[in-house]
Order: C-alpha cells, then structure tokens, then sequence
C-alpha cells in the first residue's frame, strides 16, 4: 500500500518512520526540495495547487492525508474524485475556518469562549461595545502558530488592530482565563472505532507550543472524550484529530481541532503504545486501532528556531531525539524531545534538563 | 551525517527508520532493486564489490557500517581507506570465519564446545575417531541460518557429509546437550563505553531462529556480559555486536558472534527503552549510547517464508508488527512481530497468538 501525503515536512517524515514497519511506502506532494519527508519518501515536487502533481499523488497513492489542513477546497476535491482522501474534505472546511469551526462546536453543544464574526472595523467596533477587554482578534482563515492574532485591550487600539488583519475575514473571541490548556489526541479508524490518548496538558509561549505532558488519570479525561467523539462522529471523520480545550472552573472550552497528528501528540511516539502516526496510518488504513495506553511518565519539549548538540540532548537518560531536517529559522519549529519514564521523579528531572536545552537555543 | 551501509535489507531498513529521528541520512549498496531498505534510503545499484560503487558509497557517507558480515577483505579494505568504518574489518575477519573465531574465544578464555578444523575427507575421519556422535560439520565461511552445516550421526555418513560441502574448509564442533540458547546484545561506542542488553532466549528450528524473549535478572547475565566485553575490548570493536551463547549446566559456551544488529535483539525496538538499531547509530557515530532498560516484557516472533494479514497481528493487543518488504520466499525471514507488555500473563498471551499466527503462515 502507498500512502499519499499532501505535505512533506516533519510530520509527513514521522508518519513515515512510523509507516514502514507496517510494510506501507509513501509519496508526498511538496514544494520543498529539502524538506523534512523527502529523503525518506517519493516526493513530488512542486506547489499544493498543482493539478498535474495532485492527479499524480492520486494515482499513485491508495489513501491520500495531509499534514495540515490549510487546503484549499478544489484540491481535496480533485484528489477525492481519484483516490481515498482521509480525513475528507469536510472536516478540513470546518477545521480551516475559525468561525465555522466555533458554530460547529456550538452545533454539537460543545462549549467555547464567546465569539462574533468580525468582517471591518464598524463589526469590531460593534462587538467590542459587548465584549470584555482583553479579547483576541483572529483571522478566520490560515493561522497557525500565533500568526494572524492581535490581543485587543483598548477602544483605542482597534483602529490599529483591524488594519493589521488587513481586511480578512475575522473573528473576535472573549479571553478565557484558563487554568490549564489540554488537548485530546483521538483516532477513528473506517469502520469506526475509536481510541483515546489520555489528554496532554500543554504549555504554549509566544503563541508557539513547548511542552506537552502526558496526564495519567486526568479528571476530565471523561469530558475530552465525550466532546472529541462527537466532533469525530459528526464528520463521520477517519484519522487521527487533535482537539484542543481550556480548562476553565474544572469546564472545558473548546478552542480548536486539528484534522491530522498533532505536536502535542509527539509524545506518543515513545511514550504509548502505539505512536499518533502509527494509529493514524492504522485509521485510514481501516486496520485494528493500536493500544493508547501511556508507557509510563511521558512528555515533549519543542526545539524552536535552534536545536542542540546531539550529544546534549542523548546524555540525558530516556531522552529521545526527533530532529526534523529543517532549516533553521527563527521561531520555527525545527526539533523536539520526548522522555518517558517510570518514575515520576527522573521524568520530571529529564524534562527539566531539556527545558533547560531548549531555551539556550530558542531564539523566539 | 551520512550513514553508508553496505547492504540494502532489513536490518538497513531498521537502522534507517530508527536513524532519521536523530537527522541522519543513509545510503545503501544493494544488488537488489526492490530490497527492503530501498524505498528509505539512497541506493546504490550493484553487487558488493563494485569498485566504483564502493567508492561512492565511501565518499558519500560520513561513516559506513555492515548489515552483514560475509564481506571480503578487500571490501572493508577499500571503505577504510576513504571514510571511517564501523565496525572494523578486524571484527568482519574474525567473525566470518568459524575456525578464527572459536580460537579467538579461546585465547579470551571465552569457552565453547569442543572443535577441530577440517579439510579433507581425511581429516574428518581422523577428527571424528576422537569426537562423540552425533557432531557437526560447518563450512568456515558463508553459513548462516543453517546452511552449510551438516549433523553427523555415524562413521558410515561421513564420506556423503563430506562431498556435501564441496571441499570447503570446514569446522567439526561437538553437539553441545545445551538447556537453552540466549544471545547477549551489547554496544560499544568509539570511546569506549559499553552498553549490555539484557539477555534474549532464543528459540531455533531448522537452524532459524523463530522467538526470542527478554531475560529478566538472568542469572547468566553477568557472566554473558563479561565474555562480551572480552570481545569487544579485544577487538577495539566499534557498534552493536551479538555473541550467541549455549546454557549447559549453568556454564556458557560461546557458539559465535555477528558484528552487527541481530535478529535476536528486535525485540528492542518496543521492547527496551532504546533499540539495538539506534544504539549502533549512536555507537558508531560515539554519541552517548541509550538506556538499554527493558520496557517490560518483551519478546520477538519471526515470520518466516510467509506472513500473515497484517489486520490479524495488529489486532494482538501489544504487538507490534515490522514487514521488510521482501519477495516471500520459503525459509526466508520476511517479517517479524515484538511485544511488550507492562503484565506477564498479557506478554504471554500475545507472544503464543502471535506464535500461532506464524505457524499458520510458516512454509519451512
């Protein structure tokens, strides 16, 4: 079987490296040449638009997926009309636009922070005489990574805040203020079944992800469950998908989904059973899920924009290393660790010597 | 860094799947268009002693390792006069000839069954007025899963057994009424450091290895460990090796080693905490070498001629399944499956169905 893939970066390269045991190959569309998937792939190379490229990658792969999910409509059509495309187009519509996302989340009595659609500066005005200051204007469309978001703390600053959306289609979201950030890493494979990672509770700075925690026995494990299940069954959706919540007063708030693996999953890799890349080759493959399970006390920590010395990050006991093969550039995600453990005590001590790694070298 | 191995099979495809993680490259020297390792690495297309392809390879890679160890003299000669290779043909020599190897051991006081070397009808006659029936013939050289080995069970076979080796230089070793065979994995990197799995229990049939498991606290561990380091002190050994041991009343004898990763260690790619593939990647390039600590327990089923769906194996709670992507063929070992378990009745359970499994699809 040949696995498609729309996207050759790191995680097109670590569903890859999770994909051979399993007897499985792998092309990808990319219009990098030295991108993170393609010394270990077929890669075709060129833009996401190209239609002679996309019907290649139809023809050639069994099952099409994506590292990210900023597609544009008519390519998931194009590939759909030729070939398997898991997840399917509507899930990536949903995920690609914020305010159609917080509506769909609404639909399925999911809860969220206060949101209004936001289309020029009269909207902002309007909604911003209802909402609390500080409130946060995003564009609906092709942010990741805390790209295309202004903090809004006064009437005076909307002027300045709009013209920076430069006329986008947005929203304005109430300010949440949260205890933790957790997300849920679940996959559903064809038939249906579906399997739960335990939630990771997250540490974000600068907008960017840069720790993930592995929670055992999670309160409101529970709750992730039940509104990521719904998510999945409403788009009768096949994959993996990451949903990502705030922790308000022991509530969950929803803040957004992901259709593809997911960096706050990277610590399945080592540290349960079955990695994120693994389970979602598995889904779209319509094999039996693997066990979700944690294998003890497991985490992540981001390298962004530098990396250590190899030497630095192997010294450290269970410490893995997963480079990425990028270019370095500033606050770009260019590596990441995990640890795992059996006891707390050398988890917690290994995360902190790679904390400690990871801001010597961070340049954001 | 780039990785050259000479070899484009499985055990390449492993170390590449466990090698891109850390940022490295591979290239591979492979006769064979559609070996295992192709899809994953660069490949160089011909047959091992190419001149002008080892050449390549040499200048391509940073450092160039073996997937196996019947490589002329001339070969490694070659690669170490243009790059850095581990291990070095000190260990290549030894390990590919059976007569050199058992007197290595015993110059390291490293026991072993009784042997004699033979080359001629007349030496196999005279060897065996002093040896018990039954013994075994073994060509020096180019044996491996059972071939070239013949058992002798009588003076009247001995004429027939001889022709069937064609006059290569051969070795009679004693049958050994062994309790069990285990196997030690061990790394060594360029500094020096050694790092000792825990010993594998082996299980043979037709003189191909089918099942190992992980010892836990074996009482032979020590022992396993200090023959190992004999080896691998003197030879100045570089990378992952496997000595391959028989248990007789509480005593070891060395049967032989393989200076490379061994079929007997894939059970640490789930199994333990870092795999025997990665430790060689970081022996040969002398990053600090990983904790070999099981994950549990751990264990390996081989199949082999045929493999079976992979929907039947994935769906063994825990198991773990790595196709290489070769032609089936029989006797060939074409796949293997690992599983780890946190409970010894799971681990139990899962290593019996997936030894079913293998039976079911098992042509030899």
């Amino acid at each position: 079987m040949k696995i498609g893939i729309l996207g050759g970066g790191q995680l097109a390269r670590m569903l890859a490296v999770a994909g051979y045991p399993l007897g499985l190959e792998f092309v990808v569309l990319e219009p990098s040449a030295d991108a993170g998937a393609v010394p270990l792939t077929e890669h075709l190379h060129g833009v996401y638009d190209n239609r002679t490229l996309l019907a290649a990658l139809a023809d050639k792969a069994d099952v099409v997926t994506y590292e990210f999910e900023n597609v544009p409509a008519q390519v998931a059509e194009l590939l759909s009309s030729r070939t398997q495309v898991y997840p399917a187009a509507n899930a990536l519509a949903v995920a690609q636009d914020r305010l159609m996302e917080k509506k769909f989340f609404h639909k399925l009595a999911i809860p969220t922070a206060p949101f209004a659609a936001v289309n020029n500066l009269d909207d902002l005005q309007q909604v911003m005489t209802t909402f609390a200051y500080p409130a946060i204007l995003k564009s609906r469309k092709m942010g990741y990574d805390g790209k295309g978001q202004v903090v809004l703390t006064s009437p005076d600053q909307l002027t300045a805040a709009w013209e920076s959306m430069q006329d986008a289609a947005s929203i304005v979201e109430g300010f949440v203020p949260f205890q933790r950030e957790i997300s849920i890493i679940a996959a559903r494979r064809v038939q249906g079944e579906i399997a739960f990672y335990p939630v990771s509770e997250n540490q974000h700075r600068g907008g960017i992800l840069r720790v993930s925690r592995c929670c055992h026995a999670d309160p409101l494990q529970t709750k992730a469950q039940d509104y990521v299940t719904r998510l999945l069954e409403a788009l009768n959706y096949v994959g993996v998908i990451a949903l990502e919540l705030f922790e308000v007063d022991g509530q969950l708030l929803a803040n957004e989904f992901a259709p593809r693996v997911h960096n706050s999953g990277h610590w399945t890799i080592e540290g349960a059973e079955t990695s994120q890349f693994e389970n979602h080759l598995r889904a779209i493959l319509d094999l039996p899920l693997g066990s979700t399970k944690p294998r003890g006390y497991a985490g992540m920590v981001n390298f962004i924009g530098g990396v250590p010395q190899s030497e630095q990050v192997l010294a450290i006991e269970n410490a893995h290393l997963h480079l990425y093969a990028k270019q370095l550039r500033s606050g770009r995600k260019v590596a990441h660790a995990t640890v795992r453990c059996d006891e707390k005590i050398a988890f917690e001590n290994a995360m902190h010597l790679l904390e400690n790694l990871a801001n010597q070298t961070d340049d954001s």
